[in-house]
Parts: structure tokens; sequence; C-alpha cells
């Protein structure tokens, strides 16, 4: 397992006994009980825990758990295997992960620059624990940037004729580097229902606006017509339903009636890059968890 | 001229020389120059002063001067009359107004307190200079409450049937107190079109969302079943289109996946009085000016 | 078991089986797997759980569990005996207290009456599910208010000589009424070391600052001076060091310039009373854990 | 006049007719008339309008204006010679000042990159209308990145015993290169009150706390012991009292127990970053103006 970015080696050395574990299933009596007792039976130390229940009476119960177990590297499957059992016995949807399991990110881009360069420097400065194994973008413009981190850039050209084969070239790419994540850094193309299919819950978008206001198209200038005074940023899981997918972060900023459409995508542009470093990085950490439409962030 | 609230006594008292001119006006060189030195003129020393122009060249141009000069409760007359020609050669639209004109308040409420109790407490302590002269409800309950900050409390009913008449009563009161400005604290009946436009731009609401997100009924059960991060609250003009009026104010507050309904309805009771408040007051200082369906707003 | 108020009556009753368990500890593996398989074989099913540690080796374990568990009431006695021997085996400081036992909270406050008022109103509408046992103040002109709703009001006035058999009054009235917390509503009165220690982090103070800047008098002075572009409240246990206690809550609002002394305070007191209550109700709910000179909240 | 930054020669191009005029004078009346008088006179359009006034008895005015007025570059002499007399008779403070003179920037740095970073890339964005001349570091590990932007980095090492050498190496470049503003942009050197007479109203530091909470070194270890809820920054003139300047604008963000002081840092680096940038914009197009300690800021 070789990482370019040595942040990113750091952590995996330095938490190479930790893992988490994540759990989704109807509530019931006992549950983490059995969980707790079974990581404690195999010698774990829970470092972190965060429990959800939408309803005690017969809701859904959501279970993160950080821990660290001695070779959990090697004992990753045997435990697995163990653990089978109590998941059947609860209808356990779960998961486990291991810290040195680095996700691997893709970066979708157009034009504008600023999340892919927030991505870059927060992952540059190590907040971001990730592989970055990639960069796709429909123009050339940002390849000397992208390369300057020592990342593979890829321009894939997209129009109304080209978008089938331009998207199975991208998905290719994807296969080809065996991405666990995507992220649309204000790629501005709509992706079709098929390539959103193959990526379920894992393609992350930043929306430049605070959804469900002013969804699709110029999201600034509806902002501005509408005379808001705050304007906002989303970001949130991809689906087929435009800007409809699950929220995972959002976050505002006021503004007022001096605020042109050009000033509203100047304070909008510090908002949408922090938005969606904050959301990746949830992700990267396995921290949420879609339930129906939404999300349930354990930070 | 008697108020029954001794905050505005001492200040109607105070500013006794004081008035504010507002002017909306084709922008072009020499409005400032030209209105300021008439000030002068007449013996006026500016107190404080916002302009803004939505495009110099070419635009629209907004004014707002606070003055004090003496005796001006008895030459308001005169002064108008002179200005009145710098008003035409600028083709402008204009108000002088003194600080002692205190505007008479109705406030529309339902069965939800939490907005009325906020604007009597910020009345009763001096932040909201108004003569709050009515309360109107569908609902019998605030009367004792009302009462007892010795405001009278008006019972009208409001059924499908009796919406009509209801409003022909309420309209005869609102006239009967020479009311200038209407606040619906969380008034829970949608406004005949007639009823509104006899009080173009001096209907403030509440709306328990950030909108444009969530227009219409039940917005904080909306709010959850989106998921979003960040629940607001709207003050706006009203308008025929519902939750459509230039907004005045709005503010938000971040909550996440634990908040249910309630805790959002809870959360959001303390942004919806707090951003009522702020909005009424900017309203009773003519600190508001609309443009569009937007509001240029000098704090 | 009788609370003059509807809202707390209601929670008592509709909450009768529910419980919760406070731990604090030296952090080590197998805690939660004893914690929550004796609670479990107790009948209990866990609804809400939170958990933190400083350092996963060696440093200290905080717990805090919400549980139902039928006839926790009758059976309370029993189960802690039972709890003991784990107690023992992790070194555990711990606490079970039921849903039923409902605070009786003391608010102490002098002229400024916002948050006193506010306290009330959130108390009249459910939020704080306590019981206002009675009001204590160094002045008389709260009574009327405060007997409004039902609650006994003490005047003790305070001076410098008299200050001592003040305390003496305050703390027979405190026993009288056997008071669980002390809310400091803006009493403008230093409590003495002797007062202090005999009610350990059972006092809440609301400090009008964002401390520690501007600890002493006159914060909102101090602030002016200093002319600082946010400012902000905050609610502490009082400890004797004088605004040095644990902080349980903090907000700030932004000002500028233009915000002179008296602008400052009317913007601050929305901050205090937020603040304040958001704090109590925390600590009414058992959501606040002291460690060392700071809080852990569990939300 | 030549600029390598392609945003600044287009700003500089398309607002060569444009100028700003900043006043600050005791208040009295008839200012506003004499100064827009002579402006619209002059051939002037007030494109926008700020002014304050600390008490209009008496007290200190301050005004900016920005106008387009016809070949104001080779008229600026002719009309400040013409003012002069009107600024007289005001007892006026006064600076003209062009748009088309962009201001020559000096950035300070030590390790920490975040807040150079934002800066190059606010300014590579266009967001910053300056001339960033050159890059001073007592360190040379940021050389490559300054570089890349084309911008020269001088390493100018500082030891105790150096100091005094190392400010005069320093001034020396500052001198040569005409600097006009100096941002320590988290230099962690401490200027020499000899260094800091010499640009008086022209060194703008960040400092990593929500001052005046945490003055001095190491803040985030202050907040961290001190258990805050919210951590900020604060970026303000440098004076020769450490941390006292004038305040040009602060935020915060808020953190909570689960936060260790590595947490603090990365949440902080944000808020630093983008506070910094705002200040310099603000100062770069004299929006900032000193009275006493305090700072007027006409956004």
């Amino acid at each position: 397992m070789y990482f370019q970015q040595k942040h990113v080696r750091d952590f995996v050395d330095k938490y190479k006994h930790r893992a988490r574990l994540l759990i989704s299933c109807p509530d019931q009596p006992g549950i983490v009980a059995a969980v707790t007792t079974f990581l404690h039976e195999q010698g774990a130390n829970i470092v972190e825990s965060n429990q959800y229940s939408t309803d005690p009476e017969g809701g859904m119960f959501f279970l993160r758990i950080e821990f660290d177990a001695p070779n959990i590297r090697d004992r990753q499957e045997e435990i697995e295997k163990k653990f089978a059992t109590i998941a059947q016995r609860f209808a356990m949807d779960w998961k486990f992960s291991l810290h040195t399991h680095i996700k691997k990110v893709a970066i979708f881009v157009s034009k504008e620059e600023h999340c892919l360069l927030e991505l870059l420097w927060e992952w540059q400065a190590g907040e971001l624990l990730a592989d970055f194994t990639l960069v796709i973008s429909n123009h050339e413009q940002m390849r000397e940037t992208v390369e300057s981190f020592g990342i593979p850039y890829y321009y894939v050209p997209v129009t109304k004729e080209t978008k089938q084969e331009a998207e199975a070239k991208q998905i290719e790419l994807l296969k080809q580097y065996d991405v666990d994540v995507i992220v649309l850094a204000r790629y501005m193309q709509i992706l079709s229902p098929r390539f959103v299919s193959m990526f379920p819950a894992r393609i992350i978008n930043i929306h430049h606006s605070f959804l469900p206001a002013f969804i699709g198209a110029r999201p600034y200038e509806q902002a501005y017509r509408r005379g808001v005074k705050l304007i906002g940023a989303t970001s949130h899981y991809v689906t087929d339903d435009l800007d409809e997918g699950p929220i995972i972060e959002q976050d505002v900023e006021r503004v007022d009636h001096k605020h042109h459409i050009e000033d509203l995508k100047r304070v909008g542009r510090i908002i949408e890059k922090t938005v969606l470093v904050r959301a990746l990085k949830w992700h990267l950490e396995d921290r949420v968890i879609i339930h129906e439409n939404k999300t349930i962030v354990f930070k």
C-alpha cells in the first residue's frame, strides 16, 4: 500500500490498529450491549462511539464505533465472520472498515477552480486523508495546477453529442483507478442516471445555494433577484433528482442590497469550498449515514 | 399627542427637532449636493446619511438622511413646499417624516404567542418606538396577556364562510385606530388580495422558514423531511403572492439529524421572534425602501 | 409530587419509566460493554447515549445514557445497589437520575429583567422542564411580574454592610425550598466564597461578554472601547474565581463602529438570554459534566 | 504603470476616471453640502458615499466618497488645490486617492502557509486588487510557492542576536519596493517599536484568537485550556502594544469539548485566512479609518 501523500502515509502508520464499525438496524433493546461486548471480547478498545435512533419504539437505530484492536488488519476477516451472527440476530446492515483503508478520490471540475484548489490545499495540509487519484475535467486549463500536486489530470470534453462516450471514458478511468468516491468540485455537467446509478452514495456535489432554495441553474442570479439577506451553499450526495439528494452539510453568509451578483459569487465561493471540504472529510471518515433521503452525520 | 408608553414619550420629547428624509429617484450627478445644500440652508444638521445606487450609470438612486432642524414640527409644511422644486428637478419620489410621528401598529396573532410576546417585551423595553394600538386575533386566548400591557384586544373569529366579514371588521378597526403598519405575528390566516391592496408595503409578516425555501404551509415539517442542516425565518412585506413579498430580514440556526420536528420548531421560535423584531424596528425607523421586489435596508 | 406547571406534570407523566445514567471514570477497555450489558439485563432500552474520552490511552472517560426501564421509580434503589459492583470495578464516579425528578430552580435577579423574563417564558412554553420554586432579588421591582407566574418573590436587599446577613437569609430560603440549582439571571452581586462553596457546580451565571474577554465590570463599555467587531455572552458555573468558572455555552453577534454602548447592550440582551436558557436547559437534563475547569456538554 | 497581475491591469483600465475622497474632521453643519457641491462643480458623479459621526453635537465626522470624474488622473493636483480651501474651513484631515493607484503590498510569513496561500489565491482570483511586490520570510520553505506566482521571495533569517540587522534588511527591501502596506500573514516575529513607527497604520496582522481574549502566545492552547465554545481570529493594525492595535475584522466558529488543540488550530486556520483577506481588502479600498484605537469600516 503506497500513498504519494506524506500525511496519508503517517496516518496509516499511526492508526494501523484502528478500525470503525458502522451499523444500521431496526431499534430494539440489547444492540449496544451485544456489539460492545463482542468488541471487548475481541480485545478492542472503543475510542469513539456515536448512536442515534429515529424512534426508540420501533424506529431505526444507527451506530458508529471507532476502536483499537491489535493486528486488526490480519484479523478483519475472522472478526467479520464472528460478528456475522450478531449482525444476523439484529438484522443489521453493517460495515467494518480499517483506518488503513484510505479512500480513493476522483475530482471532477470544470472552469471554476476555488473548490478544486481548496480540496488540494486541505489535502496537502493533511486535513483530507484520502488518496487523490485523478482529476477529470471538461476543460484543459487546470492541468498545470493539478499536475503540480502530482495528480494525473484527464481532459474529457463533453458536448451534447459526445456526452455518452464522454461518460464511458470517465467510467473507464474511475474503474482503472478503482475510485471510492467522486467529488464534483463545481463540475458544471449533469451526470446521466446511468452514471449516477453506478456510484450510489459515492458522488458528492457542492451546490452553490442553500438548498432547497434556488434549485437548478444560476442560483446566485436567482438569489440576487429574490433579494435574500443570506446566501449559502450545500454539499449533498448526487441522486437522479437534480439537487434533491441527501444533504451532508450547508452553511450561509450574510449579504445585503449592496451585493451585486458578482459580490454574491465572491462571498459564495468561500462558503462553497469550506462546506465541500467539511462534507468530504466526514465522508472519508465514514461519519455520514444515509437514511431515506437524509443524512445522519456523526461528527 | 399622547402615548401610553413611557419610552415613546421620552423619545418624542428627546427628538422633537429631528426628522428624516427618504428619496428614490433616477441616478444622476448633483443629487446629494442639491439635497444637502438645501438642508444646510434650512439650518439642518445631518446626523446620519445612507445612500445606494443600483448602477451609477442610469440606475436608481436611494437616499435616507436624518437631520436636526430647530422647530421642524412647525416648519415641516414650509420646508416641504420649498423642497418640492428640487424634488421635481430630479424626479424624486420623496418623504419627510418627523421623529415625533410615531407609527401606529396593529398586531395580528393566532395561537402561537412567542412573536407577540417578544414584540410586547421589546416594546416595553423601549426597543420598538411605536404606538401599539391594538391586537387582533382569531382566538381569545391571548386577551389577558395583551390587556395586561394596556393594549385593546379584539377577537375576530375567521372561518371560510365568515372570512369576508371578518376582514371587513378588521379593516374597520384598522381605520378606527388609524393604523400605519400591520404586523402578522404568526397570524395563520391568509389575507385576501383586497385586504392586502389596502395596505401596500404596510403589512409585515414573519414566515417560519428561510425563504424561498419551504414556501407555504408547515415549513418545519418540510425542513425536517428535506433534512436541511440549518433552519431559518424570514420577515417580509406581504403582497398578493404568498411568501413572495420583498424580504426585510432573515436569519438561520444550525440543526442536525437529532432535531425532530418539535426541536426545529423550538429552535425556530427564537429565530422567528428576533428576525421579526429587527424587521419591524427598521420599518418603524423608515430604514427600509422597497425597490421592485427587493428591499434596501439602511441599517 | 406536585408541580404547579402543566408542562412539567405532562412530562413527568410521559417519562415515568425513563432515567439517565452519568458516568466519569478512568478510560479502559470494556466500560461500555459492562454498562450496556448491565442495563440490558435490567430490561432497560437505551434511548440516547453519548460518550467522550479525553485520551483513549489513559485518559478520562465520560458517559451519559438515557434509557427506559419499567417501574424504574420503584426499582431505582435495587438497580443502584446492583450497579455498585460495576462502578467499583471501573472506579466510576456515577449518578442515576429519574426523568421524574424535576430540578428545583431558584432565580436570582437584580434590575435587568430580560434574562428573568426569557426564563419565565421558556418555562411557561414548556422548554425548561424545571420547578421554578422562587425568585430572590435585591430589588422589589420584578415582584408583580414574577408573582403573576405564580412564583414566590423574595426581596433581599444587599449592601456592603448587610451582605453577610443577606446571604444568610438567601441560604435559608434556598434550604427551605430545597433548591437544586441557582440561576443568576443578571444578578449584579458577587457571591461570597462561603456561599459558592455551599452549592458546588449548582450555580449558573450569565456573563455579558465573550469570556475570557472583558472579565469583570461593565463588559459592554470595555467592548466599546476596544472596538471589537463581535460581542457575546457566556453562561458558566460560578466558582470562587470571578468569571473563571467552567463555561457551559457562549454565543456572539456582529456589531460595527455605529454601535454605541446602548446598542451593544441591546444586541447583547438577546445573546445573553438565549445563551442562558440553553445552558440551563442542558443542566436540567444532566447533559453537562464538569471536568477540571471545562465542561463536556452532551447535546 | 505596469502590473504583473492581469486582474489589476483590467481594474486600472476600467476605473481610470474613478477616485475616492476620505475625510475626518470635527462635526458641524454643512460639511456634506460643501463637499458634494464642490465635487459636483468638478463634474464628478458620486458613486458611493459613507459617513459616520461619533456624536452629532461636537463629535468627529468621517466621510468616504467614491466618484467618477473625467480625466481625474490629469486633474488631481488642480482639484486638490481647489479643495484645500474647503478642507481648511472645516479643519479636515483629508485624502484623495485614484483607483489607478494600486497599493504595493509586502507579505511577511514564517512557516504557517495557509494565510499566505489564501492571499495569493484571492489575489490571483482578482479579489485583492493590489501589487504583491515581495514576500519576506524568516524561513526558506515557501520560496517555490511564492516564486511560482511570479513574486520575489526574500529569506531574512531572524535570531535574537540578528534581529536588528534583520529589520534593517527588511526596511531596506520595503523602501526599495516602495511598499504601501505590510501584511503579517502569521509572521511569528514581534516587530520592534522602531520598525512599527516607520509604518504607522500600514502594518496589518492576523491574530489567531478573538481579541482581547488570549492575547500573546499560543492562543489555541489558551482557548483549549479555558474551554471556550467558540474560537476566533482578529485582524488588526500593528501598534507598539502587542495585540492591542485597532481591530479591523474578527470572526468566530463554534467548537466543543471534542476539539483538541489540533482541531482548534484546523478550524482556526479557516477563520484566520478569511478574516485577514477581508481586512486587507477593505484596507486596499481605503474603507478603514482609524479613530483613537478603533476602526471605522465603510463596507
